[in-house]
């Protein structure tokens, strides 16, 4: 801090605020800025505010995708830019609540009764914010559904699922989620749940709903074969903003959890978080605390501790909605900046006993974000000594370490909520995409796209078509033949290295390929077999 | 790279090894260092060689706690250093495994019946270790028990729990863990556990058992109340490197896992890391690795990301095991040193879909260790397109993720492994428990103690020593008082900022202690109601 007479004390009441219409508050005291940050900011933040306003408005806010950004109107549709999409928003809405109805109501079923289950076919923000509010919010024993994943494509990853599945196929309902229909992880786990439907002698299309844009692939599929349903995605709401869209509204709904709950914290905090005002804009300090703990370049990592067990996942969560939104190698102007913010967490305390032995004592290359919940538990508590509670424990390590770190120069923000609903849940959710936007906006970079995951697609096809190949080329020879060999006749010697994992790749899995062992590992020949 | 004339492919075969008596294969070809480096190391790795031997032999490789280091003899009980130990090793094998074998025939039995659930109560390595391996190996459906977790103190966290074990607890085991039996957050749960035993009319002694230090307290509590079993831990084993102790085998074991194939795997990695030449150790180079990647002072972050998702919380496990090891502020020559390895990371291909995007173009802070399994899974694929796999397609973003990395300039490592199997996983375990080893000899830093941990838990009591003091001076006053007036009646003023959050989390939670808004937060008035 800049003036070393002001207390601690007198620090946090000036960094101090609560913002009790989302019951939250949140302390920067713990921040080492000096108190002219925040006036340098101004012009910065401010100019964030209008940007953010104009996105709101319906402008296109990720321009090389041409499109509008309105994952803020689905919690409060008289915003968006006009009544016909105002109407989609309130109709895709009534029409989740109601087949949730219909599907609680048994008037919509499996082969074998109500379905109890939901098996979520999705990855990256199609499971991710499914994954969090499940595990935030799921009641046990009074959850209408339990909720399994196939969130990658790995084969024993969903054998795995499937046997936990085990005779209740017939009560499980398969939501298969992309937005672009194009997804391959997605794909491939629609047809190894269609596949293992009817290995169980059920129909899959009577047992699964499709959330994806309309006329995508994924849609023609679930008309030609008849699904269950179809809900829309639209390209105005990224995938690491659709928790609050179908893709999160759906499964949170079929799991009996309060999806209106989550849209009106989201709805209250954007109201909030729209303050074109620093010191009543909780969204706007957290930006303004991530510029000041990264440098304004990421130079430190953002670790994420919820003093909670439901909030575990906020983290993993998080980790898309920040890391892909603010890890670019360009800014807005095309100049090279590389931004980025790490983040990683679980919970406390759990993990004081993990790593923040580190954070405390090694590298200085974070700084935390506490999230504190004011609410231990429903009920009353037994104590565990006279006059304290396990909740007691749980707020005095959450306050020791905040200390034991504040003590070694590490930096803490600190966001406390009153309790773990599906309001919070909503509230949190909306107040970290709106930092985000304003984040971004401080840094002059556009959050809404994700250039660098196409090269790693495009290459993944690479490999694919490299195997066709391979595989074509060993069918055409009476020998085995080396990765060399293999390499020269398929005309892919710049790809040898790739050509030998995939070679070993498909001799350990029974493939038709037989691998003869040399002298050294790239002396080893394989033949096709069987 | 050095040479710029060397090929990616003449780099791979250099710098590619595999392991087969513990089927791996480990590429460091995509790690940027040049060929000088390797050399310019040996004194140091030899140093870390000898250390490493020194510290297996049972010299104290503690020195501050004073305490031999023997994680390794667990899975040799013929390398501790004396009979007595190599005794007390095996004999608790026989134990743990006997023990399981009466729970799996009913001899040892629930209120009512078979044990089909086991619920850990263990915070930090008592949990990690069980959590990972739980995940990596179960099989639904052939599984003995299911896991459950106490591993925080957080009420409702445990509520969540009880909730799903609702109607079960007769037939649930729970298993306390705690070297020290002096955790607090495993004492509270433990008194939550025994409460919740009891409304359900269960007597906790009789599903109970301790794993712990002789004559710990909790070994104490295990005796008066006649538990049904108590299993040693000792000092020489460090609650990060306790899984394959009692700590991990235990539940392991009751799970119906093959607790000696994990051995089985640990010992033969530790037979190929001792090795005493860099080329032919794995563990070695990937201790150098860290060297290289983190600059020698974690100046780059860990990015772990297996492509399987029984390994998804490899990573989590490797942030204690790696970051409460080498986080430390002093070297063994008491220097300031501020060491550490940031780790994070969940799995591929997910995790593309959630910061590969910024791992690609945004801040360049870290390296990867991608972790590639051969085996796709049992039995045969169905084709997702001719001739091509859903396995496939994981090798596919794997190996497109890796080169799409690479043409950024990002740095990986490659383990691959055959499968996950018992076998493999206690060779991962092991792998990384030498590398730690190696690295923090490297460093020159005392791997196997955690100062650092003890700040928090000692700030920790002095809150709850503070609450207690809060709550006795405002049951001595007639009016109700201001955060100001607690501070300055419990002659605590230094500590207000802690009072006012006490204060706060006991007025959220009916504990006898209403809130009186007042016109600022600071403003508001507590009083004792009820």
């Amino acid at each position: 801090m800049n003036d070393s007479n002001e207390t601690l004390w007198a620090r946090y009441q000036k960094y101090y605020s609560e913002f009790p219409s989302i019951g939250l508050s949140m302390d920067l005291s713990r921040m080492k800025f000096d108190d002219s940050f925040m006036e340098a900011q101004r012009p910065a933040i401010e100019k964030a505010f209008q940007a953010m306003a104009e996105l709101e408005s319906g402008a296109i806010a990720n321009p090389d995708e041409n499109r509008m950004v309105g994952h803020y109107w689905l919690r409060n549709a008289a915003l968006a830019p006009n009544a016909e999409l105002q109407k989609v928003i309130e109709d895709n809405l009534k029409e989740i609540k109601s087949f949730a109805a219909a599907v609680h109501s048994g008037e919509i079923a499996g082969a074998s009764g109500n379905f109890k289950n939901i098996l979520i076919i999705g990855i990256g923000g199609s499971a991710l914010g499914p994954q969090f509010v499940s595990n935030a919010l799921t009641q046990p024993g009074t959850d209408k559904a339990t909720p399994y994943f196939f969130d990658n494509t790995d084969p024993n990853g969903m054998d795995k699922v499937i046997a936990a599945l085990d005779g209740q196929l017939g009560q499980t309902l398969s939501i298969v989620i992309s937005k672009s229909g194009g997804t391959k992880e997605t794909r491939n786990g629609m047809l190894e749940a269609k596949a293992a439907y009817e290995t169980a002698g059920l129909d899959f299309a009577k047992h699964t709903i499709a959330v994806t844009g309309e006329g995508s692939n994924l849609d023609k599929v679930a008309v030609a074969e008849g699904w269950l349903k179809r809900f829309a995605m639209w390209d105005w709401v990224g995938g690491r903003t659709s928790e609050l869209a179908g893709v999160g509204l759906i499964p949170a709904a079929l799991q009996g959890l309060d999806i209106q709950g989550m849209l009106d914290g989201a709805r209250a905090c954007d109201e909030v978080t729209r303050t074109q005002s620093m010191g009543e804009n909780p969204a706007a300090q957290l930006a303004l605390m991530w510029l000041h703990g990264s440098n304004a370049k990421g130079e430190k990592d953002m670790v994420i501790l919820p003093y909670k067990d439901r909030l575990e996942l906020f983290s993993k969560y998080l980790q898309q909605l920040i890391m892909e939104s603010i890890g670019k190698e360009l800014d807005l102007d095309g100049n090279v900046v590389n931004q980025g913010l790490a983040v990683y967490g679980n919970k406390g305390s759990t993990d004081q006993h993990a790593y923040v032995q580190q954070l405390r004592e090694g590298v200085h290359n974070f700084f935390v974000t506490f999230i504190e919940v004011l609410k231990d538990r429903d009920g009353q508590s037994i104590e565990v000594q006279d006059g304290v509670t396990s909740g007691d424990y749980l707020n005095g390590f959450f306050q020791g370490t905040r200390s034991a770190l504040f003590d070694k120069d590490r930096e803490s923000i600190t966001i406390t909520v009153d309790e773990v609903s599906p309001f919070t849940v909503g509230v949190l959710i909306a107040l970290y995409e709106r930092a985000v936007g304003y984040y971004a906006s401080l840094v002059n970079i556009n959050a809404y796209h994700q250039p660098g995951v196409e090269a790693g697609k495009k290459a993944a096809e690479a490999v694919i078509s490299l195997q066709l190949k391979a595989v074509e080329f060993l069918k055409s020879q009476s020998e085995p033949a080396s990765v060399q060999q293999v390499a020269e006749g398929t005309g892919e010697a710049d790809s040898i290295e790739s050509l030998f994992k995939i070679l070993n790749h498909l001799a350990a899995n029974g493939r038709g390929i037989e691998k003869l062992a040399g002298v050294t590992p790239f002396d080893a020949k394989y033949r096709i077999v069987g």
